[in-house]
């Protein structure tokens, strides 16, 4: 299992309800793939959505995000963390 | 005061190391500037650094990234968060 952090753009206006129901689509079916979307953070503004994850590669992050409706525009590995 | 995520690239090959120094010397002078940075993620292959802090503003959040020597090149307000 690594840690990944994604990046879904072009989401303007995003509320808290749509931003709740994605994180549910990808809680629904997320074990099929041995996921786990820990957090995600929104800037509607921006239409930036940042999804941070547990999970066996990048490609069962992306597999679960699109079964859910929202593929990623990026998947990043991050290894190293500090807090 | 708000949640904001910062983006640093550029930082390929980075190390636990070099992330932890990076960390402490935003640490070191946060409250400054009322900023408080919570974590930070590196995906060392695509030299890629977020990090999540919380502060009255974007522009505090990059004047302590600055002073501590490591821009940021976005800062998001995320108001939005699921877990």
């Amino acid at each position: 299992m690594a840690t990944y952090m994604d990046v879904h753009t072009g989401m303007k206006g995003i509320t808290k309800e749509e931003l709740s129901a994605a994180h549910r689509a990808d809680l629904a079916i997320e074990a099929e793939e041995g996921v786990h979307f820990k957090q995600a953070w929104a800037d509607p503004e921006a239409g930036t959505v940042y999804c941070l994850s547990e999970a066996p590669s990048k490609e069962a992050v992306q597999r679960i995000h699109e079964r859910a409706g929202h593929p990623a525009d990026e998947i990043h590995p991050v290894p190293l963390m500090v807090s």
